[in-house]
């Protein structure tokens, strides 16, 4: 079952990567670095602090193989259907948010695994859940989408799970405690989409003009 | 003494952060992420290209609170204080001089502690001092300030400050050699400031179009 | 020999950092520090991912003196001999990818001989050859060159010829197999340059346009 949805996730993450690349004069080879490095990104940049030997990627290749299929799928699909519906925009952030969730899970259960300090295992689940994406938007020359006011509790939502894994870790069954830590991130991620709900930001003109 | 600095260095740095921020569509997230990375960031790839174990701030998390708390005071304050003085601004300029200083410091007497070449010592400093900055102004899609012209040897003085602690270490007393390499750093960067002294660029019709 | 040809390639990777700075308001540290970056970078994250220790130029820093000297002297000559001639530039082109070549060599058998399964050797010989331009381009604020629909066929070579290393390994003779992969790598980039061959890219509307 986890295996199961850790290669969901890669597998989202990595049609997230192709899709940022839309409208952008990016060639199937760019679109497949685009889709490794945010579906493995946030994982090597966790392994690499934490000096957790091989990088997972590295131990065991199979992920390179499914996020470059599902790239490689999403790129024909996405350049020669170009009538994508809403239906699938929509199944698309729900799936996006079951990544989200699962990437903090096994960040921040990884890092707890190690040994490290709570603070630094949330963040690490916060690193394995949002780096990716960070890596994918800054190369694609635009401001992080997890910094933007108008995403609405993205890196919020994997760190309220963090700290609930780290607040719960020996207290509560380790099942149940994964999934209190995904319907966190899930349903916050979800939450704030559906009521548009989101942090203060800089520029409260910004606010004023917006509403 | 040093932790008090070491301390100040990770609070100011976090703070111009924050600053970096205004004027983008940033949230509080955002500008926490943004503050760590530039806190913790060049220590963090000087690390893990030394391969020094744990990393710093997963050693000890106070780095991250103090990071944290120093960010989130100053967006608050930056939102709704609007009227930052110029005295403000030179201030943070005088704070931002002695954590460059600082940060090099620690950063080359880490690398050169490790037994590395004193090339490589100074690069570690150079590092330590400016690659959370770096990374910080990638972000947020603009060309690093330690590239441009305009800022007037930031990168150059902390090069300058690694340059005397390799050509002293160990000839003088470590406890001088400290204070030497601060002064270095610290007064070539506020005698730049001052008498706007800059490295040749590209684009020499630039230089004489703007006097 | 080979050490000569490491050599050229950092010089060769070094120069075309200066380059892609002309025209930037990036000072000659921003200059010295982006050549580095280019020539050392793609080993360096190389060398990190894979934890092979120490990193090559914290091993031997000759590597930085090579890409440092490179650097100043390109600096200077481009900024006061505006006249490059496009013989000059075509001279860059055949360079440029000698040392793409050369890096995606040393990287897929570095990593080869470091046990690694072939599809991660192949990863690392195409990250050796590109991340170093990458995190160029991205510090300069520009979609990195490597994905770019108009290079025509740059990290494309460099996977086809860590591939030609990882499907030949142990059959063939190591020299004739360094060959071989140097070949592949090289005609393949000046056959795609001379032929303006290119991968598809998204937006089929652009090709319309342009041909």
């Amino acid at each position: 079952m986890q295996y199961f949805l850790e290669h969901l996730a890669t597998c989202v993450s990595a049609i997230s990567g192709v899709l940022a690349a839309r409208g952008k004069s990016v060639d199937l080879f760019g679109v497949v670095v685009l889709a490794l490095v945010t579906s493995l990104g946030g994982g090597t940049v966790r392994d690499t602090i934490l000096d957790l030997r091989p990088v997972f990627w590295v131990a065991d290749s199979i992920y390179v193989v499914t996020a470059t299929l599902c790239a490689m799928v999403t790129f024909f699909v996405a350049r020669y259907w170009t009538g994508l519906t809403p239906l699938a925009d929509w199944a698309l952030q729900l799936a996006d948010a079951a990544s989200l969730a699962l990437f903090t899970l096994v960040g921040t259960e990884k890092a707890m695994g190690a040994g490290v300090p709570p603070l630094v295992g949330m963040a690490m689940g916060v690193i394995t859940g949002t780096a990716g994406g960070m890596i994918r938007d800054t190369l694609l020359g635009e401001i992080p989408m997890v910094f933007r006011r108008q995403i609405y509790l993205y890196a919020t939502a994997s760190l309220a799970g963090a700290g609930v894994f780290v607040a719960l870790n020996g207290l509560v069954d380790s099942n149940l405690l994964r999934f209190l830590v995904l319907l966190t991130v899930f349903g916050l991620r979800l939450a704030a989409i559906w009521w548009k709900i989101h942090l203060p930001a800089f520029e409260p003109s910004v606010n004023i003009h917006q509403g």
